[in-house]
């Protein structure tokens, strides 16, 4: 049993609106040394393999495939125990 | 100028099912080897301060009060830079 953790992150050049408004309440709310706030996902994935190369590779088929969207999103992936 | 990466995730006992729908969607695409698969937040916030303590403690206040429902999900930060 393989464990991961995949962040997708929206692509700096793209507006990420759900980050400007959770900014825009913090700084309401008294928090004015927000300077900056960006949202994305965190997954966690635990998977029924121990070949730890082939986890590797069919992760970033599923990354590429359904769990970030590569016109707008980064993706990375961390796998371990 | 610190950077924090914030994670939220959703506590084990409750259900996420937006992470049942994935993990049903990577089955049927043929990745048999999810075993499970649990979607979170992941934010990246830039904090315009040098006083680490200070940052901490008031990123630990936002956490509290907007950025997580402490009911249902959890949370953890690390600072850098």
């Amino acid at each position: 049993m393989l464990k991961a953790k995949v962040y997708v992150t929206i692509k700096q050049s793209v507006l990420d609106p759900q980050g400007v408004a959770v900014q825009g309440a913090l700084h309401s709310m008294g928090f004015q040394e927000v300077e900056s706030l960006r949202i994305g996902k965190y997954m966690e994935v635990e998977l029924n393999t121990d070949d730890r190369e082939e986890a590797e590779a069919r992760l970033k088929v599923m990354c590429e495939k359904l769990l970030a969207n590569t016109v707008v999103e980064n993706y990375r992936f961390e796998l371990e125990g």
